[in-house]
């Protein structure tokens, strides 16, 4: 089929600290982008603006060029027979691609070269469930570091790169300061994909030799990482940026659906149900938003039963609009400059929070927030009930979930998933001060015994 | 049934590096440990002595009471229906435990809280096959650093801990310098037992946080490594390690059965099948011979067609007292004073150093030898061609499959499986001196026109 791009090579900047920012105003794509071709991606009919429901083509763009409003995949989705879907996908490989039928790719997706991240354990937390007070087997953890590059950028990271094959970009991007880097590095290469990411030219030596690994192209930018982002914004609108895909920025469309494949998983380990509840981490707020519209997509295909879930959103109080925004009763969420270890979640002006408020209190979640200290106790409380090592965000949305507990508003007799979306191997500084040896001793019987360790 | 312990409280060192080493002299077990009750290890059936062939009850033993020879667990194995038996792994869940009737571990083993290591991605490497001139399809890379902590050692530490239950112990333990350490510190908690684990006291600063942020006791030694290694088996013998379970001592024959596991996912992720050739690290040895005896295993039960299958052995240059043993012609291994960066390869004294030259001889395998700098190529080969980021143990069997092939010892028309260990993020400093920016500019099109990497 023909399709029409819309493109508007314009210059703006859409992201920040590897989530869309709420400071729209291009609509995206390098100007020869191809999508005249047939584009497959499988189920994905087109894409249509969150705000004025336009409905436009498949191509790299990702805001409305009607009325500026973001952009996300449409489906025409498998309905009909819900046991026969169920079947394929159970009988499907495991990773990601098991939703092959639910996601905008095509449909051998599985047999072209990529890291198939996903289907990462769904940890039954009873350990940590005793400490929060939470029922005996009501309690998980969804453990997204078991991921290939160890956080759940390798979801989304996915995705885009199966739109980048559609569209027949051949340089993989993104602007990052830590783990979206090593996912688009990692990624590319499998993929026989040239890659280029862009990082803030003093970031910390460990995030650059991850970054750095893969062998793609590193180009430190000197300047902030909102210098970062805008540096972006213009190669995308420039022919010096033709054939480039930017995950996150003009493949975040398909970027963002990544996200809706932890909902399927958890539906899935937890035996096709619904969770009752579930805590997950803000950023830009998409990761939330698509987990909603992957849990709707369940119930309307008839795969999981309809009932009430509440979806509570997670934040680190040094970077928290939308938790801000939730307690004040506001709909709009008013931009912070971050100041947390939580680096992963330091988006201070999320595209997404105005959705996530909405969710959250359509469902009857809430928007949560806990401060640094907080944080590194609940990576701690994590690591020493689960054996899970979390990233600082993976200590957000553990100190999140008893902070809701105590406040009464999760109910600890209902089923809860609590999401960890990353490794805390890449986060080491935050709990390096208070996690050192228990003691230190010559190699003698005696001085063990004087330690008062033995028993 | 009433068995009857072996029990001899001693001293001598066993371990080094956090594996076995050849100088063995005590037969193990702490003074109490409760053996006398009925011992539910599945279709283990007891130990047998490796060169004598004695045959002991289960027990937290590991050298023969009549040769002091190293033990191992022998088995009641379900023979008799293979196709029954590959329906009852197949329908398993997607971790070790679908293996559980071939190892020592109950039945109800799935059911019990651990960390479910295993299952890891069995990726088929196309884009490093041709840079390494293997034919294309059959190149594959076990990569276990898809496992909970990231390391094999998940493996074989999930193995102990069954049979540390089983045997009544309280308190994990071990002597590390690394991988082992999480791995002991993150199943013990998730396990609710205690861990006490013990490492230098001037380990890097990294290593002792990933250590130590499981909550469990961390002893730091003054001393070398071989400090701790002898402390710990002063410990084995003394009433103050009453109740302890050593995973690398006094449970060893256990804790290495969990090696088998990777034989047995190979096989069955070719499509049970052998392979032709597999390249395995050799640090004490114990994985590469446990790979061989899950292999033999497999052929026994009907589960994969018996054929030939070579078993290379890979060591750092720096750590190689088996590959100069098996270039010399010699069935015994001198010991070396290891100096690389392949720190978890690096014992000097391997005690199943001769185990590992007669495999490799019977095979028609080999053992070989990197040097640093060529494990720091193969890591960032591995990285750049197929996106998984290895320690340094992989950089040393990538390296050592290049240079086999080179050498026109491994035929790069048959099945090829390498495996890698571990992770990248354990070993940063390998890298990082060669794995940086590719350039820094200015946030702007002309800087970026200049540096040359657009297109």
């Amino acid at each position: 089929m023909a399709v029409q791009t819309v493109a508007t090579p314009s210059t703006p900047a859409d992201t920040s600290s590897e989530g869309s920012t709420g400071s729209t105003g291009s609509t995206g794509t390098a100007p020869s982008a191809g999508t005249d071709a047939a584009v497959d991606l499988g189920p994905a009919s087109g894409l249509t603006c969150r705000e004025c429901g336009t409905l436009f083509p498949l191509g790299p763009i990702f805001a409305c060029a009607e009325c500026f409003g973001p952009l996300e995949v449409a489906y025409d989705l498998p309905e009909g027979d819900p046991e026969a879907l169920r079947r394929t996908i159970e009988s499907g490989p495991a990773n990601i691609w098991r939703y092959a039928p639910l996601l905008p790719v095509p449909a051998d997706v599985a047999d072209k070269p990529n890291l198939n991240p996903g289907w990462t354990k769904l940890v039954q937390a009873d350990n940590l469930a005793r400490e929060l007070g939470v029922e005996q087997g009501k309690l998980f953890v969804k453990d997204d570091s078991g991921n290939p590059t160890h956080s759940f950028k390798d979801r989304v990271v996915a995705q885009a790169l199966e739109a980048a094959r559609a569209f027949g970009f051949t340089t993989l991007s993104c602007s990052s300061t830590g783990n979206l880097a090593g996912a688009v590095g990692a990624a590319a290469a499998r993929a026989g994909f040239r890659s280029c990411v862009f990082i803030p030219h003093d970031l910390e030596q460990g995030k650059v030799v991850m970054a750095a690994v893969y062998g793609g192209d590193l180009v430190g930018i000197e300047g902030t990482y909102d210098d970062v982002n805008r540096f972006c914004s213009e190669l995308i609108g420039d022919p010096l940026g033709e054939g480039w895909g930017f995950v996150n920025v003009n493949l975040r469309p398909y970027y963002g659906e990544g996200s809706k494949t932890l909902a399927y998983e958890i539906c899935e380990q937890l035996g096709w149900q619904l969770p009752d509840q579930l805590v997950v981490p803000i950023a830009s707020g998409s990761q939330l938003t698509k987990i909603d519209k992957g849990l709707k997509e369940l119930i309307k295909l008839g795969l999981v039963e309809d009932k009430p879930y509440k979806i509570f959103g997670a934040q680190a109080t040094g970077c928290s609009p939308v938790a801000a925004a939730y307690k004040a009763g506001h709909d709009v969420v008013r931009p912070q400059k971050p100041d947390t270890i939580a680096k992963s979640l330091a988006i201070g002006n999320p595209a997404d929070g105005p959705y996530v408020l909405d969710i959250a209190r359509r469902t009857g979640g809430a928007v949560e927030d806990v401060d640094d200290a907080q944080i590194v106790d609940a990576i701690k409380l994590l690591a020493r009930t689960e054996g899970i090592f979390a990233e600082t965000a993976g200590g957000v949305t553990v100190g999140v979930t008893r902070k809701l507990i105590e406040a009464g508003l999760l109910d600890p007799s209902l089923t809860t998933v609590v999401l960890n979306t990353g490794d805390g191997l890449k986060t080491l500084d935050a709990v390096a001060p208070t996690s050192q040896a228990t003691t230190t001793i010559r190699p003698s019987l005696d001085a063990f015994r004087a330690a008062g360790l033995a028993g």
